[in-house]
C-alpha cells in the first residue's frame, strides 16, 4: 500500500449543530421519533427553531465529528463536506481547521444555506436530531477527487450521504477510487430510519463495497430484517467485513474474520449522547489505522464514546490522546 | 410608580460569543490581558479566530447575559441591543425570544455582522475576551423608546456601552427616560479597563445618573483611585447608592444606605467565570424587583453567579427558579 497523507479521509453532511434541552412531551407534540433523525425542510426548520428553548451551537455532521475525534487522538484526518458562504459555513470550516483536519471542499455560493440540525436533548441524555440539509444537498461527485480519497488509509462513508441522489454518486465514486488506490472502505449505517429508507441498496452496498462496518443495534436489525442482534451481526461477518456494532449502555461487539471480542461500556454519567457513534467509530479507525488490533480499538472506541457523552456537544472536550495512553499504556 | 410592564429593562452590547479553551501561554502570546474585556478590529477577529481551536457558539452581551438569568428565574425583562440580518443576529434573537425576553430592536441590514466576542477560557477556568463589536456600533438614541424603558422597574445598563458615542448617547437618554418615569437606573462598571478608558465621565455618571451599581474589586478600585475596597465601597454609600460589589471567590457586600451585607459565594467548581458578573445582577436585580430585601437579594445573586460559572458558557443551564425556591423557602 501507498504511503498515505491521512489516516482516515471522511465524507458526510457537513452540518452545525443546534442542542438545546426539551422534555420528552415537546418530542411528543411535534411528532418527533426520540433517538431519531429526521430531515426537515426549511419551513419546518424555521418553526422548530420558534418553538425550542435557548440552545448553543457547535460544529456537528456525523463523519466531520469522526474526524474530529481522530485529531484529537493525535491522528490525522481530512474531511469531504458542503458548507455555504456563510457565518454557520464559517463555524464549522473553522473547527477542522483548528483540529488540524485538511477540509478542502469548495463552499456553496448563491445557494441554501449551511446545514443545521435542532438536536433536541431530553432529561435522560438521549438525543433526537431535526436536520435541514441545506448546502449538503450540492455535495457531488466533483467534490471527490482521487487526491484526496487515495491519501488515506481508510475512506469513512456516512450512510445518511444516501439521502440524497447526488451525494450518493460522490459517495460511490469515492469508494471506487479508495479501493482503486488499495485503501480500505468504511461505512457507518447511520440511523435506523435511514437504513430503512435505502433497505435494499444499503444491503447490496454494504456487501459489494465496505470493508468496515459501523452500527448500532437498531441499524444492524433493520438492515438484516431480523429481530436478533447475534443473527444480524453474524451476517456482516458471514460477508468477511470487519464490523463494530454498537449496544449503547450494554457495550459493543468487534470482529474481523475469525476473531470476536465483546467491549464493555466505559462506565460515564450520560449527558448528552449526541456524537457517541461518530466517537465510537473514531477510537476504532485510529486503533486500525495504527495497529492496536480489533480488540484494544474497540477499548480505545469505547472510550472515545463515553468522553463525548459526558457533556453537551458532539466533539470531544478532553483531549482523547490523553485518554488513548491509558489503552496504550 | 406607575405599573410594570417588566421587571428589568437592559440595553447592552448584543453579542454571540465564540467560547475556546486556552493555555496562559496564549493569552501571553496574543498579548492579552488575563479576565479583561479587550476591543478588536475585524481584521484582529480574523487573525484570532485562525489561532484559537474549536470553539462552541453561545449568545452572550453582559446585560443580555443578565436579562436571560432574570427570565431563568421566573422574572420578567425586555432587552434592547443592535444585531445585524445574519445568521449570528437569528441566534441571538432566538435566544432571548426562547427565553420570554421582549426584543424589539430593529435590525441592521447592510452594515457591519453581528458582534462577536472570542472567549478564551484558560485551564483555571477564568475568562478573557476579544469582542468585535461589528453591528452593536449602530445602535442609536432612535433605539430607545419611553415605551420600553418606562415599562421596567429598573434599568439596567452595562459600563461597555460607554466605548462607542452613539451608543453612549443612547444610554443617556434611557438613564433620563427611566428617571422621567419615576423608575430606577442600574449600572454595571462593566471591566476594569473601560472604566480606566472612561474614568471621569464614569464618575460622573454614577453619581449623577445611577441608583444601583453593581462592580468587582478591580473596577471599584479603579473608579475611585484608590488600592482599598473598602475605601472605594464607602465612595458608593456615601453618594447614597445601593451597591452590590463583588469580589469573586471572595464573595461580595451588598449595601443600602446604612444596610451592610457581607455575603459569601456559593461554594461550587469554577468551570467557566464567564457570565459570572451578569448572573450575579440578575440574581440581585429579581430580588430588588420582587421585594426580597438587599441581602436576600445578594444570596440570590452568589447562587446564579455559581451556576453559571459552573459550565462553559455565560447563559444558566439549570432553571434558576428552581434555584431560587432556596433563597424564599
Amino acid at each position: 500500500m501507498a504511503d498515505s497523507k491521512w489516516d482516515v479521509v471522511c465524507i458526510g453532511n457537513a452540518i452545525v449543530d443546534v442542542l438545546a434541552h426539551a422534555e420528552d412531551a415537546f418530542l411528543a407534540k411535534h411528532g418527533m421519533a426520540k433517538d431519531s433523525m429526521m430531515l426537515i425542510d426549511a419551513d419546518r426548520a424555521e418553526t422548530l427553531y420558534e418553538a425550542i428553548g435557548p440552545a448553543v451551537q457547535q460544529s456537528g455532521g456525523s463523519a466531520a465529528n469522526t474526524a474530529a475525534g481522530i485529531a484529537s487522538l493525535g491522528g490525522t484526518a481530512a474531511y469531504i463536506g458542503k458548507v455555504a458562504d456563510d457565518q454557520l459555513g464559517d463555524i464549522f470550516a473553522h473547527d477542522l481547521k483548528a483540529g488540524g483536519i485538511h477540509f478542502g471542499t469548495p463552499r456553496l455560493v448563491g445557494g441554501e444555506p449551511t446545514a443545521r440540525s435542532f438536536i433536541l436533548i431530553t432529561p435522560d441524555g438521549h438525543r433526537t436530531m431535526n436536520t435541514y440539509l441545506g448546502a449538503c444537498v450540492e455535495l457531488t461527485p466533483d467534490d471527490v477527487s482521487a487526491d484526496v480519497v487515495g491519501g488515506g488509509q481508510v475512506l469513512y462513508l456516512e450512510g445518511y450521504l444516501w439521502d440524497k441522489p447526488a451525494a450518493k454518486e460522490a459517495f460511490l465514486k469515492a469508494a471506487r477510487l479508495a479501493h482503486h488506490a488499495g485503501r480500505k472502505v468504511a461505512l457507518t449505517l447511520s440511523d435506523s430510519f435511514c437504513v430503512e429508507r435505502h433497505h435494499q441498496s444499503f444491503v447490496d452496498l454494504v456487501r459489494d463495497h465496505v470493508d468496515i462496518l459501523f452500527a448500532n443495534e437498531a441499524e444492524i436489525k433493520t438492515l438484516y430484517r431480523t429481530s436478533s442482534f447475534e443473527d444480524a451481526a453474524e451476517e456482516v461477518r458471514k460477508l468477511g467485513k470487519t464490523g463494530a456494532l454498537t449496544r449503547s449502555e450494554n457495550g459493543s461487539i468487534v470482529f474481523d474474520g475469525d476473531h470476536w471480542h465483546t467491549i464493555p461500556p466505559m462506565p460515564t454519567r450520560v449527558v448528552d449522547t449526541t456524537g457517541a457513534g461518530d466517537l465510537y467509530a473514531s477510537g476504532f479507525l485510529y486503533g486500525v489505522t495504527h495497529d492496536l488490533g480489533i480488540e484494544r480499538s474497540g477499548h480505545l472506541a469505547a472510550i472515545c464514546a463515553a468522553e463525548v457523552i459526558s457533556h453537551v456537544g458532539p466533539r470531544p472536550q478532553a483531549s482523547l490522546a490523553a485518554l488513548l495512553k491509558e489503552i496504550v499504556a
